[in-house]
């Protein structure tokens, strides 16, 4: 199968019908690269327009409205070794009386920095140097923050945000190795993506990850006449499901009804079946709680699954 | 110390300011058993009335309004072979459109019946026999449903639901092992547990884990004057706290503030350290979203604490 | 009937199953007085413990579990010459990014002090007395807070809060003329009554109407074997229903599902008759939208039912 | 000032950048028609594809990001005499135990039919004729429950939903001689219309008004440099605020925020002043609790704001 080394010369800042850059074939890779959150690019250079800006969209051949996108995230890696994050928790996830006891930042200190080294599999806070975390270093754990193919009935749907169609669902899975699924909207599907993180919190509760510049390697593949409601995913260990809605309730409500549908038509098993496996093997994962749309993620253990 | 064998002769279905039925000092470990949450005890009769019946309170010397109760969870022993779950998922877990869609049970053939073996670490479905699952088997995982102390202002607040002072939050991390801290609010704290499981899924989305009756072993200890928001706990990789309420996004606010307080209080971070920590290595686990306040838990790994 | 006069000498900050301090019987009218909800009487003396303190309970001869309690508010008058309010707007009902801009009051300086006039069938604002408000004046408008039974399963709910037995809903709507209607959820229903406003706007959003003791009279009466499953009312316009919980969504259900129960039992309609009525038809008031529990009204106009 | 009289030839289902149909310049009216929400003209022919299609979008000169697009809503006249709700109330909005209770309707007979008669100002039930209500006839009550201006961004959003720019809010009170503002977030402000209901009760709660064909007439007006939020209005005896967001706390923060900053902004009230004053005198109305973002209105009376 082919694999199309694409180099990106403009963005989005909305997942909807543009014109796509590149037209791909099921079983195709991609091997391309993502500014970062705010436009920046391996070099730091201001690039393109703050706000999740998307590389693509990319057409798939032969995808129509009812078919089921399969993108396999082959390969993310950090292409600069810097990173930033916000430094304060968003209003939002404290209690509404804690806010005024929130640390006040400036406006032009909002951000930490972090060193990104991929070869020690790192990521390093170097600024602010004088809290008491010193040069705190975690593990390297690239994700992509926002990517999902065009919605339906011409919206265009800014990239702050996530829906049916995928977007800005910032959720710590989506790494290397995962397989998603997106519901085709629109001929060719249209497929976006952008807004890398070296790592990130469950629930992106600073409104970032590391936001960082990526290369990104991607296999497209494309399931005829297979309709779903909500993005999947699948990685060795799980499979899972993607509600995205206000509040964190729709989105676990939504999540975990794409899930029971998906075990009765893929995994053989009967209604009460199905809802008895739930109640006693299903887990959640709080993708986001701060984007406009919250993500919840419903998973199932593969190894519940025979 | 001293280890009190307790046989509860009756329970109630509210944690509040109820006669203690033992008085224990600090230090002390208690062995004692709970009924189901029906009231069904270890021979599978009705004991008591349904309703997460309370095993307790134990009055602990010297605990006083403004201190911290530690409980530790020294052991929880399913004392029968047989547990239940109900067999759908709750309606207000699936979207409201999906309700009409969830398998309709008739009333005397709600209830899932579970064999469980302690020696062989199992659980496993015994009825319905016809469903695609067969003979379902799953680890053992015990966990205390509903645990805590009386709450303050003359409250007895129903084990149906949870707040300030603990109570049904059915959270599967409330197992073996794990030590839990509570606020006390009336003097002697007045520790109450029922309510447990043989297992549980996330969230305990079928209203149910596998509910069974316990025998309990555990140890409490006092810290003097250590004021708390809402229960803690810890057990060997992480520190965690619960926010119990309704919705999801509120029950969010509340452990993801007690945690920015904690880290600040005993972790000796900054302000701006401990959110630009939890921002990245954050977890949360959802505890459950089917009883009337909804709990989630805000974890932060103890490696990131040195 | 026979009409009692009752000057209370303790009060409680639970709704629950305390000792009577009267008995009365169905069609019994009672005169009494109510303390603010910080405990002060018509003197601002500190009568009692601060907290929604309740005057009561008052015993229904023949009320049992799955009857209706009816109480009719006679008169609410403001028995003392001035009331208090909150300053400022509570921090949950503005944008999380506002509150930090909303005014930050030294912790004295918490109250604003108003001129409640009777016979003027006015309320002015004295203190402060520098806002641009000056002294602001709005008309008399007197309502009860917080009122209900017992609740069942030996709970005692805090005042702060409410639920299906009542409590407190601080609707404005609840205001003299007002027929209530409560589930009677123990023997005598238990009937509670405190925290007076002399005006409130929707939702309560500074945490306060204007607090002040009042001169109560009410009539009881009982609907036997009726069972309800929320609070209810009637006054000259419409009928309504109370839904209590968080977040407003729920309450929102819980008061439109009470109502569609009631237009189907008691006016005639068919389930399809009832759903288009309501749909063309239904109001909805904002109780509040500060307590743990918020409260949403559902009306439906007399005029439509004939 | 100059009157256009524009008939529309297309539709848009996105409130977006789409090319101008009209230009008109500040203190120009428009009389135009509207389709209803499935696309239905006057005639009942499809005129276009269902889902809310728009009218417009109508081009304001001099209109540019940071200014505030004034609409008057001059009259409202349904131009066929016939309308369309829904029969049942939508599951989101009752008890989630309550949905399996809901009359279940066949996919074919969704729909009611209503007589709209603008001579006698009435809206009459006509099918289906074998409910408990007979011919139900309640007063004709014409509002807009979509209209708005393009969205930043380059967003094309959904005539299902609303936001800061508008859309389908689903309002009752928007109707005849309402005046409203919008925020304008693009060159010419791009203003669409459509949506007609002859009558709605709150929230919608069918998830329809009566759904019809409207002559509409509005005069639009420009504030340049006034920058707001959310959609504001105004009527005889009220200012209000629109909040656009699920769930509906987050809607009432929105609406609640926004007539804070206006009150301060253009009442001449003082933090302190501003807030006092909400706190007694606000009232809030329920848009709508159907569509993907609910609509929450807070108003404050005019006889108050001198």
């Amino acid at each position: 199968m082919p694999t199309h080394l694409f180099q990106p010369s403009h963005y989005f800042n909305t997942i909807g019908s543009h014109e796509p850059v590149l037209k791909i074939a099921p079983g195709d890779t991609v091997i391309t690269t993502t500014v970062d959150a705010r436009g920046g690019d391996m070099h730091e250079q201001q690039a393109t327009t703050p706000g999740n800006p998307m590389t693509g969209p990319f057409y798939v051949e032969g995808a129509e409205p009812g078919d089921t996108l399969v993108v396999v995230l082959d390969r993310l890696t950090p292409n600069r070794p810097y990173g930033w994050t916000r430094k304060t928790v968003a209003p939002n996830v404290v209690d509404p009386e804690y806010v005024m006891e929130l640390p006040h930042q400036p406006a032009d200190q909002l951000l930490a920095r972090w060193r990104v080294d991929n070869e020690a599999g790192t990521v390093t806070l170097t600024e602010p140097a004088d809290t008491k975390l010193g040069e705190f270093t975690i593990p390297l754990a690239p994700m992509v923050g926002c990517f999902g193919v065009a919605p339906a009935r011409g919206q265009a749907i800014s990239t702050a945000t996530s829906a049916e169609h995928g977007g800005n669902m910032d959720y710590r899975g989506h790494t290397t190795g995962v397989v998603c699924y997106f519901p085709v909207f629109v001929p060719g599907a249209l497929f976006h993506i952008g807004d890398g993180h070296a790592v990130q919190g469950d629930g992106e509760i600073v409104g970032t990850g590391v936001e960082i510049s990526f290369e990104v390697q991607f296999t497209v593949h494309l399931q005829k006449g297979k309709r779903i409601g909500w993005p999947r995913g699948e990685n060795a260990d799980y499979i899972f499901t993607a509600g995205n809605a206000r509040p964190l309730d729709q989105a676990t409500q939504h999540a975990t009804t794409e899930m029971l549908r998906w075990l009765q038509s893929d995994y053989g098993l009967d209604p009460i079946g199905a809802n008895i496996l739930m109640g006693q093997c299903v887990e959640y994962d709080l993708g986001n709680i701060y984007d406009p749309a919250y993500t919840m993620i419903c998973k199932v253990p593969k190894r519940v699954l025979k």
